[in-house]
């Protein structure tokens, strides 16, 4: 298997010739766009959304990642093994959560192959889309071994918004299960106290509550969180203990 | 086949996971989003839409449907053969018109696999989708059999608006082979007359036509039936027989 | 492998509909939504953009391209064989561009099979995609061959804007290596440079730079082309040679 994982978005022609040239080189392999609308030109965002999705899925596979607003920039291009999976995209931060919970078990720079085309802004389709389908047939390549390049200074959770779905809840990039059991969320200049279950609340009412990737997420009974509080991505989110 | 009917959208995660989840379990099995739109949070319009088209699809494969605002409440989980083919979903009135009008040839109460883990808000890849992949495997399983549970009350066709799609077209409830030949239709404050083809009427006029499933559909040629009549999920349509 | 290139939306139950039939006729092979949302009811621009992608993508499979507000009129209905690959779809201009770039190999017009339903709106599910389901498994056909039929007086590239996409870019009709090292572009009253890469230009201004598909495409650094200059598909571009 092999999950997609990018901000191309499902419209235009992006995903579909990345999905082609994955169809073509491993035609065998189910291709699924895991999320296609990552938070767009945010690797940090991106990273620790990756993170709390990818332990949910079945185990194996390739994730071929790809939110790279630094394309045709330095950053390297990577193919890391990590939790019992090769992951192929940027070495900008994208795989910074996942590496730092898991290990690194292995990390190699992706070299084009020879004489292929690479575009200047497109190193999805031309550059990691041609390496995923490589390691899912399991085929050997003399790409340079190198150390994981860790950012700098990125925390274990991210206290901020990373997603907005589209009933209009809000993902925070901060796990349920290191919170205080008590605590409460306060974001948009208001408080928002845990719930159990949506029906906790009465319609209209802000709270938070673990969501199905283990994440603390806004939510709204029956109506959307978004609005309501005036939600955006990136937006900070800060934890009241008790 | 698998066939999925849901109302998650296609952006986000979530279409992603129950595909990534249907992958890892029948990998040579196609997975095919039939409809990732449908009528979100309303398990009776997605009911006679679905009812309308699944004939049109080819026969056989699974259908995994999942419009569930109950998701956590005491409906039980389905798996039921109606017209030759697997619906795996919430027991919510989803499968109803389909079921009137095709009979029900077994139903089994879907129980988690002992040992799988089941989040509170997402069925459709903890519970539903593992389900889907064992019956597209043609797996034996030890569910529980019981009797189809009925909605009470709901009428053969609905007389409402089950979808706008993307041209602002309305599709109704309302099956064109039901209607008188020459019926109307009345929403909005305005009364529709049927027409055979898109060209039979001017540019900016609105009429109703059976549509590509069958059903009677709302539209302006070259223009927004929505917008130009007002229309929403869930109005309501008044059917003028001559 | 069969690429899709409609303007139905991947909302909505249209995609998913010739998915099922795809699947259905010829369940091993890879099929991939290349494009759905092509310049919807814009056949002459869906053809400049889909001759763009096209030799972007890997060699070979079968092309089911469906953009055709003349369903139900007398277009013919075609499959082409163009540049190594069989073209599907309508005879409304859709393969011109491909065909006076690549040559025409062989065409045929379809025959609906004997028994078939073929509805009056959704030819792509009753007509097109069983079409390309027997071209890709290479089965016989007894449909009749003919003379491609090329529309009069279309340009050998389209001075135009084909396509905005999630990013607000604009990608014109325009082969950025037929136009001179130093042409500039005048689109929406102003006249735009030419930028080997998006870090030339300072954040906010407008360019146009060649694009991975080989196009003339109008951007903005970290902004939205589209509503920075009021750009709109169909929108005439003008080229300034030195």
């Amino acid at each position: 298997m092999i999950l997609l994982f990018t901000d191309f978005g499902l419209d235009g022609p992006y995903q579909g010739q990345m999905k082609a040239v994955l169809a073509a080189a491993a035609p065998a392999i189910p291709c699924i766009d895991l999320m296609a609308d990552a938070p767009a030109c945010r690797p940090q965002e991106a990273a620790y959304l990756l993170a709390a999705l990818l332990p949910e899925c079945p185990p194996g596979g390739v994730v071929l990642a790809v939110v790279d607003p630094g394309v045709g920039s330095s950053r390297p291009a990577l193919a890391a093994r990590i939790g019992g999976r090769w992951l192929v995209g940027p070495g900008n931060g994208l795989f910074d959560p996942l590496a730092r919970r898991f290990g690194v078990e292995d990390c190699f720079e992706i070299i084009p192959e020879p004489g292929a085309r690479l575009s200047a802004s497109f190193h999805g389709r031309d550059l990691f889309a041609p390496a995923a389908a490589r390691l899912a047939l399991g085929r050997l390549h003399d790409w340079r071994r190198r150390d994981y390049p860790f950012q700098s200074g990125w925390p274990d959770d991210l206290a901020s918004i990373l997603y907005i779905d589209h009933y209009g809840n809000a993902m925070t990039g901060l796990r349920a299960a290191i919170l205080p059991e008590q605590s409460r969320l306060a974001v948009g200049g208001q408080v928002l106290e845990r719930a159990r279950t949506f029906s906790d609340h009465p319609p209209g009412q802000a709270f938070w509550y673990e969501n199905s990737c283990g994440l603390a997420e806004i939510t709204v009974n029956q109506g959307r969180a978004d609005r309501g509080l005036g939600l955006a991505i990136g937006q900070s989110v800060a934890v009241i203990p008790c």
